[in-house]
């Protein structure tokens, strides 16, 4: 099985700058957004379960803005694993709009970390086999 | 002169995660905010003055996330310029903390545009030669 | 007929604060979504078409924040009209969770504008017939 | 010793809407600065310090919307105590724009509750003798 996951976003009057076109700060909690969607519904980590201990903070990050997105545009955001390592992956992503142009594409890693309970230390711990192996689902 | 432009910043309750750490797009608010300031104080292009008719969105960016930031800590921002085009500028960043130790760097890639009245148009636009020489100032 | 305007939101990682309950700042964005939502799907008036010429920017706002919200909770939104006058409507709105408790409720003023096409002038102009006979569906 | 607690801010690009006037969740979050500054420099509780076990959270908001502000205004923040009871405050704020104008005013309640470790339990408590005496020195 070799797949992106997919979402809808629609671009709302909060999303916009003076331009009248996405303020690009908010494209990059549109992806957070995605990878949130993504941990819950594919690889069955909630955030909501996963933040006491655990998190997948971003460490690397590359993003090509090649057209603006309006108000009321709907984007189709695709998320793919590059490459998965030990306790850290690389996901290619996409936002696409409704005329089948290229918003936005870059690269995202992010790093499975283990947080202690004071929230003093962030460290990071190697994948588990079973979510590795649901991660691999999205390699293209 | 070869210098960077540089201003200060507190990490604010505003800005921290569940995990008591920066969120990673609030980091690129930041980084706004330091380009605006460098516009308005060091090239002398306000936003307030420029964002009727023009504007210098970001096309590309690129970001290592090296060391969390957390409530509380203050900021050294640093902002220069890497390669001067015609429209367009590639400028280095980084965030640095009170320990010396960086938070994130990176590249962002700028370009000077016209936005028409009825902001449906929006295209490059060749640098002033007036500001080309300010904008080489911050090139280290 | 007599309705509250409905919605779901899913309460997600970038809304929630260190304590792991909702920044309230991220409700009014919320709160801002609801209105956006009546005004497109039951008003007809999509914010993507108004925006060039008009606007309802908010005048009045009283909220009581109940009860905390947490990351993954599912809170739905409604919004009812309790007065309109000729360029203003004021709205009641409540947010509950899926334990069918209140998180937060209020009132809130929107006025209708015309925006100059300089955009630096902003005024009240009464709302049309056709607006207000739409409207009125959500008088509770 | 009667006094409000004065804070400046300057209207940024990201706070600003389509329309080119403050979008109001943002006058919250500057609101929520503005509390965050008068608890670290005037009360002697930074957030950094407090929000492990402590919190202070907004339980009531009223804010009339007076006049719109624009990009690279600088507005005056005003913070003043209207009534001090056991865990609870509630303090009356002004953001004014440089013509001396209301740009905003309202009252907002912040309750001082602990938070449990796990951070599942959130509950008022008291305010301190200490931190009282100091509250007060705001009262108008």
């Amino acid at each position: 099985m070799a797949q992106s996951f997919t979402k809808l976003e629609k671009i709302r009057f909060k999303h916009v700058d003076y331009a009248g076109i996405v303020f690009y700060p908010r494209f990059l909690e549109m992806l957070n957004d995605l990878v949130e969607d993504w941990f819950e519904e594919a690889l069955d980590r909630p955030f909501s379960k996963m933040h006491d201990t655990n998190g997948i903070p971003t460490v690397d990050l590359k993003v090509q803005f090649k057209n603006a997105a309006r108000l009321g545009e709907l984007l189709t955001k695709k998320l793919w694993v590059k490459e998965l390592k030990s306790s850290s992956v690389i996901c290619g992503f996409q936002f696409i709009n409704q005329h089948s142009k290229t918003v936005l594409e870059g690269d995202v890693t992010l790093v499975n970390v283990i947080i202690s309970v004071d929230r003093n230390n962030i460290k990071a711990e190697p994948f588990s086999e079973e979510i590795k192996k649901k991660i691999m689902n999205y390699e293209l």
